[in-house]
């Protein structure tokens, strides 16, 4: 697996204090064919036991402070990452961070809809946007596409699926969650199209059904199985995934 | 046109103030065969000069404040609905009102995706789940779907469309707008799943790229096109269009 990553300067992940981002920042830092650097995002790095001690006994590995909904926060970050990569630039931008408010018709509200598209969709916007200049700076490097140039993964979600949310599929409940992978997936298409000219790839992963904390006991995989095939889809990345959805072992979801 | 709105007790439309939303106003009130009561919502209903004059001419069309992200105006607005439509409950509830704040890539900000988001997907949903009991109410007295028993249309538009987002579909960058129209056909998906049991249609509709304030003055249809092709398609909606995207002339579009 990761074969790819070994021609990956950089690879900055969010949300990787536990859960899928964790998984990434572990399985990458111990690949042979690991990135140069792996920098893990989280919102409050000092309760992130775990990413701390993996960051004491692993050269690579950088731990930056960033609150994905805090404007603030993405700017004091992207000045930290610049000074880690310099003029290589940003490799792999990988916007895992989200929530999950778990609502039904009788408790969805304006705050729960709002809060979790605040997370979910306009954050990893905000982050990619404020990180386009280094992105841009690797692109700049680099010719065809991929994370051996520059390349933004918005980790998205089956249940994002608006066509699949119908019949069986839509089983599970969960307005505003559902809305905000839904409308991530717009993000997604939007920024692949505004950013093609510039080399940057950029593409929806929906990471399989986990168990993690937000995925509950009697999710289908287990979160070692579910990143080891999606660093491997990740490290695949090519032309032909600009603007894509597509699932952990890289077969396209419908919109 | 306007074929079935006889068959149809109530319509409530909002933000019918101007653009589409009073055009389906004026046109239903002005057909041969319109429904008994229209209710035309709008934010400040004082400010809405054409839709005060139209209401003095005519007797079943009424105007009720409602301002669509506010949970507070909403419940009002239930209220004083309910008083008008009695135990008939609302047939048709047609979530029109939206805002379209212009951004691109350079221009987008948290702000912006937030405040459009809010109005255009999170509004629609939270209206209709307060307009339930009257939705319900009228589907009670009805067999079959459409607007003879209760049916909920959510305005969405091409421009929220995933897959159209590409190419030359891609010329028209507005990430907000794209993104909360996106978000409002993943509300119209659950929602339809959510309320097919208890017989009360949703769907979402593209009105076209319309001549109004919103649209611009190079768009493709003047709005009295529009919304003679749009009342069309909603007097004819039945079973099949439940939880679908059409277009002004009935046409599936993709997600």
């Amino acid at each position: 697996m990761n074969r790819g990553f070994s021609q990956c300067g950089s690879v900055l992940i969010t949300g990787a204090s536990r859960g899928l981002g964790l998984q990434m920042v572990k399985n990458l830092v111990k690949s042979n064919e690991r990135p140069a650097r792996v920098i893990a995002t989280a919102r409050n790095p000092a309760a992130a036991k775990e990413l701390q001690d993996l960051a004491k006994d692993c050269s690579g590995l950088h731990i930056v402070t960033l609150d994905v909904v805090s404007q603030e926060s993405i700017d004091t970050a992207v000045q930290e990452v610049t000074s880690l990569v310099g003029e290589k630039g940003l490799n792999c931008l990988i916007n895992n961070a989200a929530i999950n408010i778990s609502t039904d018709l009788e408790t969805v509200n304006f705050e729960a809809m709002m809060k979790t598209f605040e997370s979910n969709a306009v954050s990893p916007l905000m982050v990619t946007k404020a990180f386009l200049p280094l992105l841009r700076s690797a692109a700049q490097q680099g010719s065809g596409m991929g994370i051996h140039r520059a390349t933004v993964v918005n980790i998205s979600s089956v249940l994002g699926s608006i066509e699949l949310n119908w019949g069986p599929g839509a089983t599970f409940r969960s307005h505003a969650y559902r809305t905000s992978k839904a409308a991530l997936n717009m993000v997604t298409r939007c920024l692949a199209s505004d950013l093609r000219s510039d080399g940057i790839l950029c593409m929806s992963l929906h990471p399989g059904w986990v168990r993690t904390d937000m995925g509950g006991p009697q999710a289908d995989l287990d979160v070692e199985e579910s990143i080891e095939s999606v660093l491997s889809v990740i490290a695949g990345l090519s032309e032909k995934d600009q603007g894509e959805f597509r699932n952990y072992l890289g077969k396209s979801l419908p919109w």
